[in-house]
């Protein structure tokens, strides 16, 4: 019997952020919201960092998610990139910190994987695969706002917190946990 | 006239944070707090990052600061250890921006340049000329303990919030500034 609970998908960037929320009542899910947070009209970093916190915050307050889920790319291009992405993570994950709910990530890689069983999957085949499963009406112009939804998915399936500190992932997810450099 | 004000200094690393808490009382600076919060012995990241959270929120809690000043290397080994520095920077800018107080960031060697007016300084020349500043009568194990007190300072040397916003830097600081790639 799966628990009833809320989660909130995020997917964190400094130029847009996906974010979703989902519901599972008696073993279903359902959509809640969904959505983007543009941050591309922000002129410095630290504003763009105060944007994040406070729609997230904002979030939470809003829907009382019971945990949160963020897409975690590990590689980027360039150490600069990876600062200001690693910025933005830090201020969603402090979000949920700061209201005690628990977090876990997960690569774009395994959430294309979760969604649609295959881990170099398009971003519209994500997107075709969750208005299926979510019985979405219409998609979004901007895709990044399925982005959200896919990664609350994902860690729904998933089946929950905490499996850093587990190791009972079997199959494609050990391989992903054993070979991040390989799989992402 | 200088503002009285208290300022929250923070040196965030993901082995060992220093923070440093000094008041400005009639123009005249005093050191409230300083010392190290011990991250090592964490076995995985997400942990990390709550105790991070926590340490600075608790802080927060404790001296009120009006305001909150990081150390923030911009380049770093590979994008691997700036992605988790990043993180550990993004919570702890999220504990400020959670209580509403504003923070700057300040280059490592910016920092050195602001205390010793050297920005190749070690870091036994900026602890022992801190000793000097602040009338601190021993110095602690860890030197990292005084980053956090020498990032506060350099931010109350630096008169302020909201620099990146401004263009009112000169000499040295208007060289940082204009080329953070030759400086750091």
């Amino acid at each position: 019997m799966v628990e009833d609970k809320i989660i909130l998908g995020i997917d964190p960037g400094t130029s847009i952020m996906g974010y979703g929320i989902i519901a599972i009542k008696s073993g279903k899910v359902s959509m809640l919201n969904y959505g983007i947070i543009q941050l591309n009209k922000l002129e410095n970093h630290p504003d763009k960092l105060k944007r994040i916190f406070e729609r997230v915050d904002g979030l939470i307050a809003s829907y009382h998610p019971d945990e949160m889920a963020i897409e975690a790319p590990f590689f980027g291009k360039n150490v600069q990139s990876m600062l200001k992405l690693g910025r933005a993570q830090g201020v969603c994950i402090a979000a949920s910190l700061s209201r005690n709910i628990p977090f876990e990530e997960y690569s774009p890689r395994r959430i294309k994987q979760a969604i649609t069983g295959k881990g170099s999957a398009s971003k519209e085949q994500v997107a075709g695969m969750l208005q299926t499963l979510l019985g979405l009406k219409e998609l979004p112009k901007h895709l990044d706002a399925t982005d959200g939804l896919a990664v609350a998915l994902c860690h729904y399936y998933s089946k929950g917190i905490g499996e850093h500190n587990k190791s009972k992932v079997k199959g494609w997810e050990a391989f992903v946990k054993q070979n991040p450099k390989r799989t992402n």
